[in-house]
């Protein structure tokens, strides 16, 4: 099952050098989601080719303009293209009056339903399941309300022997049950379990979005073993006054955390503006947890 | 004196092909203004190396999110940067509603003072003056409302006779009060006339703004005689229908609104993202009006 995340911005508060507000879009088998909407991410989807007409679910973290002030803006061209289907929003309680106040006044009424739950930023909550994964909130520490969401892959399906299968010549109709664990009889009557016909599937990946926050250990329990960890790097840690002031995380404390709660892979962003070249804050990182990338617009990260 | 527009935006309702909506940044007399301000603005102003610092008005036309989703974006990155000067601010009255909505629930209070005066969308108004120019506002016909803006410098100065100038070796200080009307009495107590030392000023230029209208005779009295008339032609004529049913222009009205208000040069701008290639919409304005360019974004057009 495809399970990738593109970054579309990387920037913290303002944009500078290229680098944009904070906005990712993940696809999971092929169903696509948008975390976060900065200015701008409307032209980075754009830029990068990634079809804002297929995404069904956007989750905005909290309400600094750095990571929700594109929203407007991509949900009324939408609507200006042609969108029926609903969107899933979900985002603090306020962002709903935000968006309903800008169409008002632009006397636009959308096309499509506009499906918004609010989140809630004292404890973790269960907010939006489908067939392939979970969402869950991840409550944070920011200078304002704020959540950081957990994508969870469901369950996957057991793996099939392919030799066996072969051997026993099974019919392709009978795969997706002994996938689910099911035994397989064959046309004479002889029973095979299922354990001879499959291993036991990968793990679920997990993707855990943790966006601006200060080092706190209150959420590493709830991101504990993520196959990737996105986390802030606002900072270099000599800038450790800094971060603690402005609520923010220092690169060598987003690697502490990778360590602490068993990440698989780092990836850190969300940059200051002070950080022309981000070569530091990488060697920051991978000093503490070698397997760190750096979230680069327009790449595309394999979970 | 210089008197200069840069084009940041070019598009109508959604950003495409590399094109952004709109906003423009007028420089007279090295006075920044920002005339709308739509998604991507201030990452515009970086590309095209405007500085937002300098900026010290700001006019949106109009609540359609093409026109200002951009400005709480740069209100914010001018906030963070550490502005402490005013910013003067026109636009709809309810305007100012969005951004303090916006700026409460960010918990941000600006540090610097945000003047906002509501503009009139009935009657054109006087709604800035400083030792350049003047700005009027122009009430244009769109489905929601919509003020253009009317940029006029002041009076000039009449202009020295070098070589005269040379003769009598006026002294420098004499020259500013020559240049407003006054006589010139030399040591000796000759009178010189002042029609003997200056000639007459060049014409006041001016710029007026037409950012989204359906075809109206109701404001062309206003923008008579314009050095450049920047009007919007979202559209080619064979979408009149169109660009009626919508309040927009088509490229051949805006040509001939051009011809009757007496516009010297006249640049066509909100492109529907129906048009990848402008070519089209060019010549159609240029075969009624030839001294027709397109507002190509990067590019700066002397008034």
């Amino acid at each position: 099952m495809k399970f990738e995340v593109t970054i579309l911005g990387s920037s913290s508060a303002t944009p500078i050098y290229n680098r944009n507000p904070t906005a990712q879009a993940l696809n999971i088998n092929d169903h696509w989601y948008l975390i976060d909407c900065g200015e701008g991410t409307q032209q980075q989807m754009l830029r990068f080719d990634i079809k804002a007409a297929k995404i069904n679910c956007i989750f905005i973290s909290h309400l600094h303009g750095d990571h929700y002030l594109g929203l407007v803006g991509l949900l009324s061209s939408l609507h200006l293209n042609g969108r029926k289907k609903p969107m899933k929003l979900f985002g603090p309680a306020p962002l709903i009056e935000i968006i309903e106040l800008q169409l008002k006044y632009s006397e636009t009424t959308l096309h499509y339903p506009l499906e918004f739950k609010a989140t809630n930023p004292d404890a973790p909550e269960l907010i939006f399941e489908n067939q392939d994964i979970t969402v869950e909130t991840i409550p944070l520490d920011h200078r304002i309300p704020c959540t950081g969401f957990f994508f969870k892959e469901k369950r996957r399906s057991r793996k099939l022997i392919k030799e066996k299968v072969e051997q026993l010549n099974i019919p392709v109709p009978y795969f997706p049950s002994i996938k689910k664990g099911a035994d397989y009889t064959t046309p004479d009557g002889t029973v095979h379990k299922n354990t001879e016909l499959t291993t036991d599937p990968d793990d679920p990946k997990c993707y855990a979005y943790c966006s601006d926050t200060v080092y706190n250990p209150q959420y590493f329990e709830q991101i504990k073993g993520a196959t990737m960890l996105y986390h802030e790097a606002t900072f270099l840690h000599d800038m450790l006054d800094r971060a603690r002031e402005t609520f923010h995380t220092t690169a060598q404390q987003a690697a502490e955390i990778a360590v602490t709660t068993g990440a698989k892979h780092l990836l850190i962003g969300h940059f200051s503006a002070r950080y022309k070249s981000l070569t530091e804050l990488l060697e920051e990182a991978q000093s503490v947890f070698p397997n760190t990338d750096l979230a680069v617009e327009g790449k595309t990260y394999v979970v």
